[in-house]
């Protein structure tokens, strides 16, 4: 391209770097960018910097926090002896979403997945084991997704916390409430047949 | 929501106020950030503050650059007697991809439009007038979008240039290359046949 601002190259292709944005949209964001008021443009370079800095793990549960301890390991209303085990800090959000639970959470920032080389030891599985020294915890929830990844380590992890005689418990299958029958795939609802409860 | 970490939710608003961009694609975004290294996110935010910093407009054509005059004008190889103008610092990076355009450019930033209460004063267009006392410029080439607004916006600017001499063309209707005849619209087609040519 014979038009080059290298300023504004370098904006776009950091957009173009984001997952989901081709070039178009990036340029279309850096555009909006560059009209922005000064304040506001810096205001979005600096929550940048701000989050890059300030968020790592909790100490406890793994998941994402600007303290030691993440707000939910913080709340001393929640419930200690029930851990709910996800895949990553956006499942957290999404459960948080429901105000449904009060448990506490851990983070395994991952899944098993021999394609993409990732064994165990590459998740917070180690962190997990060590909470359940104290004696405290008397349920976990295995909550990754149902994939045949997330299956595959809710069985592995299942596998490790049994002999500690913990109870171990994965989320219920089913049809999704405002589903519709007609578009459900097979597997789901023979998993919905198979769970199904009296009324 | 009460799982809530500071820093990470100004940056997840920050994302939210691009265009296009929702909640759960804000949030992606922010989690990508956060899982990069710590010099490409700090890459990130500088590409911005840079942009932001150094890019303006072009003194002569109004296109945006980090110069006091744009590439196309510093260009001593383009043909300064044809202008071409359009809505959009976009829409010359469009015009310069096709590599076929040696003229310069006029960039209007907008158009006219009551409905948004923007009117021929908020646009670039005294900036085109005197560019046109030296003399120099034989033809401006009108290439505003195809929309009511462009339309109305080549209509008023033509209505200006014509008596100072100036040959003011609009850029041609018709087909789009690799279109289906079948889906194309009909006033499309009418412009179509309208401006047949012999081959």
């Amino acid at each position: 391209m014979s038009y080059n601002v290298a300023a504004l190259s370098r904006l776009i292709e950091q957009f173009e770097r984001l997952p989901g944005i081709g070039r178009k949209t990036a340029q279309r964001l850096a555009f909006y960018l560059l009209n922005l008021p000064k304040g506001e443009a810096e205001a979005f370079s600096a929550a940048i910097l701000e989050a890059r800095e300030k968020i790592h793990q909790c100490k406890l549960c793994c998941n994402l926090t600007d303290a030691e301890l993440c707000p939910v390991c913080r709340n001393p209303s929640r419930d200690p002896t029930v851990i709910c085990v996800v895949e990553d800090p956006r499942d957290v959000m999404a459960f948080e979403r429901t105000r449904e639970m009060d448990c506490l959470y851990h983070v395994l920032h991952g899944v098993i997945s021999p394609m993409d080389s990732i064994g165990p030891d590459q998740l917070k599985i180690k962190e997990l084991l060590s909470r359940l020294n104290s004696g405290e915890v008397q349920e976990v929830i295995m909550a990754t997704n149902p994939t045949v990844e997330g299956e595959a380590t809710a069985m592995y992890i299942s596998r490790l916390l049994k002999p500690l005689g913990v109870k171990v418990t994965r989320l219920a299958y089913g049809i999704p409430v405002g589903g519709d029958l007609e578009y459900a795939d097979e597997i789901t609802l023979k998993r919905a047949i198979d769970g199904r409860q009296e009324i």
